[in-house]
């Protein structure tokens, strides 16, 4: 008989370029460990319902931890010809224990054993980012902590708009990996429900007992349809999806860091550890930590697409074309965590320039708003005070000089509403200050967002530990 | 004073081309009744507060009121000058209650506005959805409940693979579109959430009470970081995520039904009134609904792949690129909710040819697992009864016939285990009913996944009905 | 019998919310121009085969003139129950003309003719964008010209690394958009090729002659197997590709710009005229062109991934998911097209701020390179000289000044080989004009690429004016 | 001095995991071949201009061979530290050939050089891919010729339209595989571009001859903007959207293959070394490779979306994000030829089973348009004829028989003008015949398309045997 686990009915062998096109086995070999967990599990749950003998249980399970042992020590071999690691496992396991190896696949399928296998291993990944994220989102929240007195200016359309708090824009970046986070941990839901039970499609004939696995591998339920749970990859798409929009974050705080580590910011320096130089211009450093993460967002896009594509009107159950899910998940999941993980050794190291911040918030007119607001709170309508700040602003413009360096008589040609007191308004430090509304730059909110954020780290790591 | 909101300092006229270029109102315009919804709100707060006048509040919401009025009886002039409908709304109210006009927008600017704005809208719209696919996925109930005798082949590989209940499989895209409103009702969690009073990116300086505007709008909560919430479109891409992984569960459906509708399969016809015919081929009916489900789906793909785009490396706060994320957002919402639609129609009227069905399991060696198991049942290692079942379909089709056609000398020449018991086991009704494990096809298991699902779409229908 | 052109085999209607569903006349009315074009064409074609009759051929085409106006001028009812504009046109020309109008449809089918139509449409398209190309190209030529002396930094890694002529700047832009041209061109080869005549996919019985309708219509050559012709849409997702690429160069023009119109780097003054400014900050000006610009980089992004979406896995010949090929199409074309042209108007327009950049050619080191060469080639191998260079740097950078403003001893102190004679080296100037090799930043060889520029562009202006 | 190139100025060693983040040695180890290639012809033009001595330029040409023999022969070792393959040769050739290997470096960058690499790359996997679509297309026009008299149902809609060829259809692929081939001949024009001697981005200093260095290496051009030559890579993304509608068309012949292979279908079989089995289903045999094919279609379409997301808004000239273009460029371009290997191994070997194909034909009124046509070329107008035919293939269809079932009254019935020879027209081989114009599906058409095709191969066959 051959070697294939489908061969009785088969005539000719497959052809090797068949099988070097085919094979899987250098991208799935990394399942081997959950592969081998799932596999003990279901061998327990066999034994338990008498399918197989406690002894042959026992046996195959000693046979299955001795190849964990040989991957994991080196000592195997991966063959093309074998396809895949299941493949691999099971011939390995049939030439150490005999004969009793072609009962473990008793009562399951590929089809519900690889579903299996892929959402064990994105359940771990999952959680390893989760602490990944854990761990950058408090590199942020001790950063504002740390410079909570650095002003800078916040800007839009990449224009200097309002100063704020150095400390506030991190917290932002907080929020944005805090949902990141969220997002993985609702995608949790759905990964986590065993298949193995719906074997080939329409589910097994033998008595087994899919809760009893279940609650070996750590499940939150099993999956309620057999055809559904071997034709669904709807968890990789999402797990995709999230990291995607966290990818598209780290493309943003990148950018801010090649901005401003530039020779026009300068507001940042990316110690020598996290920069390389150029091969032909001695004097250049430059940002290559945050360009790279900002390039790798395509490869996650890119994985995204790839497998909306692949599943595209797949009729159900099962097709080939899904064994092409891997390369992108694995090479997304891969992706993020090392961006996670440099992004939260780099951060602390990050040298900033508070001088160049606050130097940058004193140009720029940055506090027309708050003369519009001063204006609209002696009771011009707002839109009035609006633009009368804006022509002061102009007038001011063509004298190059800034609005909190004119003198009161300048400023009230545009309004007889115009005080002495408009000078201790127009200080950037006021200005921030003054903004204390839920959510504003204020300092006491500022304090109070970091002080909120360390119990909801505090709360999030609680899913970290689950067994 | 320029008609812009913005005129003051600018001392040219914005050239027609670039108004017509930078314009959004032919795509926000549909925004129109959150924006007022939005306003309203804000107006009442601004007097609760005390920041205008209990009178002045008044005329401004039935200004506000008025304008909704014009708008939705077809009496307002759109134009391009006028940029977006929020500054068209404030137009007009200058034009209805004067002077007072111009403290509307006391407090906040169109960065929120704009953000509130949009998270309303998608709110209703991801409502609508659950709404309609809490009509489709009642439209699949319904009908697995009626044809619960119905047996099909069940298909892995585009081979028949094993007899399956044509429930079962109605079953399966139960759960597909069962996660799918669990994913929207996720992303409604992080939609749900109030970026009004974050001003242009700084907070405001005004003693506003957000958490009045968040009761009054039914938001669920409030932003924490007024820069994130001007900058965040995180839940458009998660929306166009959600939507995309739905629209290939349409797909995959979609290509079902094509597939089944083809003289090849028969499986199944669409009525007249959701086909339509050829220009040129008279005998032609089209299963032209399908089809354009399928082909939307790259409309939907294509949205997110956009907007994840637009979002890719902008600095903090808010970019007019940002504008941007309408077209995509609103085409696949429309596109989406369409589908949804025509397909919870269609449904309930194709006609389901059993028959056909039921013919297409008799053939194709559907049994040969079954004789597998047979085999292991009776002592013989799965693998190795697999390999005998393989050899006797083998044997079979060289003789042009079926495994259950065979008679008992020439089964038992596979082996010596084969009884006369095994002709009860190989017709599909025993195939089916003998899987009757939890997630399995056999009909009992099946009418319990259909009482489930009543449970379940009883339980979801609570969300709809919130405020 | 029914007003569809299909109605013949049909029992019912068609549901009104189906029809709703499937009509494109909201889409494709805007290829009238062109639908009637082909039917005038195909309608001659006829009576010269002697098909149909010289008279009846004169009939259908004045009715089809007459049909091309009231479209024009706004006096022609559209409904969906008519599905497409082909439909509007035919039945609207059967009013007209009578039964006559019923002949027009011999030898050919919707799938062939809805190929022509889109693939006339398309070749007005880019020969459309292929005009506004060329005055972007020259808007950019000539920028160059008239800014020839104009000193900028070159920038790596956005940090600034060699002086170069701001001219040299324009030209690499220059050539992105003259490769995007002649990618359209190319393009244009399979654009421009016949398909009518395929009828629904196998040919037609007629005895047409397919080389004159070719010829009438202008199309270079006529399509080679007819399941091909109606199931190709390759050429409008190479159309799409190119456009990609158009954009995501527009897309590192428009970040340039944004980067260069902030107070950080003041390179350049985007007119009041391209400017927008904000609600609440009075002292904004925003460069919203090239934002919105960068931003719509997303759509015709997403527009190639949703056609490539929908083609994948289609069986030949036609399907009805091909029907969405079109708003994708369209609205990339015109996305691409409004930025050619509003980049075109604004660009010479742009106020360069000359003496900004040429300051910000004085500090950051800029000049190492050529000290490491200057070693070079006193014999110090290339590394070592670098390495030489670097050290300079670092010294100069902790004393806080620049290389040029060190003296003689300090320099020396780094090497023997440092003589007197490196000052004048070490000059902006000196350093752009020693780059003098072929593509190098020296004024005569950018003056020389001028020339070439204009030259390319009168050749191409060749294929504008074809017929 | 550190090893790095760039050294110099830094006081830190880089962070480990920011060397092995940052480091593509694992990726553009490939290139090594190429960059020596480049180098060596460097090195030769170096001393062409005396700009190094002819006995250096042995030396490093020496070294530089003996390292492409020791990274053959597996004898060299890589390391994260060293970055790139660039660095690794440069380092090795120190060791061996000592300080002369500093001199290589002169005049040129790591950005030239790379991109240079890069280029070269390219242009060989793009002629190894054209050689296998030259393959594949033969294969295709081999088989349409030894299949000439097989008859299938032409589809549209998945329903049975017209019959045809199968040669017909066949040619329909050979058609599209054509176009994708010219569509990578006209990307070649584009890639086959020196970039060398762009140094960083600013030209160089050096006296260099870059045609020469252009000669050297097959290049048919040199690039004329050192800003744009290093900045530009327009010629992958235009590759990756080439080979994304070259696996769009292998999608789509392999949906068919999959459909096809079906029992429903069963128009072909692929041959057991081509299939695989099912682990739990004896009777299954799956059609993988074209499962697989159409899978794969996924990851290149993201590598796609993935270059031109990397690209989106970089300013120039280089920055480390496009290190991130080899990941996508490297697995679309391999996963493109396996599919093109595979498909041109497995196409001679399917087995086509043409009786099944001509069985298809006999119903379904696929002869109602011939009908149709018939009564047209009596004198009824097409529409009219149209809607004739679809009430006799109505009444047929309730009869249960098909359209040349029926007897001549019954014809008769719905129209005067038929008569007897109306039977000899209704067989799909007169039917077939009579489609003879230009394109369509006659045997004479066909036969010259398959005549046309070899001459086109025996043209293309040129391009393939360039230097």
């Amino acid at each position: 008989m051959s070697e294939k686990l489908w061969g009785g009915r088969f005539s000719e062998n497959t052809d090797a370029a068949v099988e070097a096109f085919s094979s899987s086995i250098d991208i799935d070999k990394r399942l081997y460990h959950h592969d081998v967990e799932g596999s003990i599990a279901h061998c327990r749950m066999l034994a338990k319902c008498e399918i197989i003998g406690q002894d042959e249980a026992e046996t195959l399970i000693r046979g299955l931890e001795q190849i964990r042992v040989e991957i994991e020590s080196g000592g195997f071999a991966f063959l093309d010809r074998l396809e895949d690691i299941h493949m691999h496992i099971e011939h390995r396991l049939a030439e150490i224990v005999g004969s009793t190896a072609r009962k473990l696949h008793t009562g399951r399928s590929r089809n519900d054993q690889v579903a299996t296998d892929i959402r064990l291993w994105l359940r771990d990944m999952t959680r390893q980012l989760l602490g990944g994220l854990h761990h950058f989102r408090k590199a942020l929240v001790d950063m504002a902590e740390s410079h909570i007195g650095v002003i800078m200016p916040g800007y839009t359309h990449l224009q200097r708009a309002q100063p704020i708090l150095f400390s506030h824009y991190l917290m932002a970046y907080y929020e944005m990996f805090t949902r990141d986070a969220h997002r993985f941990e609702d995608g949790l839901k759905r990964i986590n429900i065993l298949p193995l039970g719906s074997a080939a499609l329409a589910g097994t004939t033998y008595p087994i007992d899919r809760d009893y696995v279940a609650d070996l591998l750590g499940f939150i339920g099993v999956s309620g349809n057999s055809i559904d749970a071997v034709s669904d990859r709807d968890f990789i798409i999402e797990f995709l999806g999230a990291a995607s929009i966290c990818m598209m974050h780290f493309s943003r705080l990148s950018e801010e860091l090649v901005l401003w580590s530039s020779s026009e910011f300068g507001f940042v320096v990316i110690p020598d550890a996290f920069s390389t130089g150029s091969s032909i211009m001695p004097q250049k450093k430059n940002p290559d930590v945050p360009e790279l993460v900002r390039g790798k967002t395509g490869r996650v896009f890119g994985s995204l697409v790839a497998v909306l594509t692949t599943m595209k009107s797949l009729p159900l159950a099962y097709n080939r074309d899904m064994q092409e899910d891997k390369v992108p998940l694995f090479d997304a999941a891969d992706t993020l965590c090392a961006c996670v993980d440099i992004y939260t050794r780099m951060f602390p190291a990050l040298k900033i320039n508070a001088p160049v911040m606050e130097g940058a918030v004193q140009t720029g007119y940055m506090n027309a708003t708050d003369l519009a607001d001063y204006l609209a709170a002696k009771g011009m309508p707002f839109r009035e005070a609006h633009g009368c700040a804006g022509e002061a602003v102009r007038y001011a413009m063509e004298k190059n000089t800034e609005l909190h360096e004119l003198d009161i008589d300048e400023l009230r040609s545009f309004s007889d509403l115009i005080q002495e007191d408009i000078f201790n308004l127009l200080t950037p430090r006021a200005m921030i200050e003054r903004r204390c509304c839920f959510g504003g730059t204020s300092t006491g909110n500022v304090l109070e967002a970091i002080k909120r954020a360390h119990e909801q780290l505090a709360e999030d790591a609680l899913i970290l530990i689950e067994p």
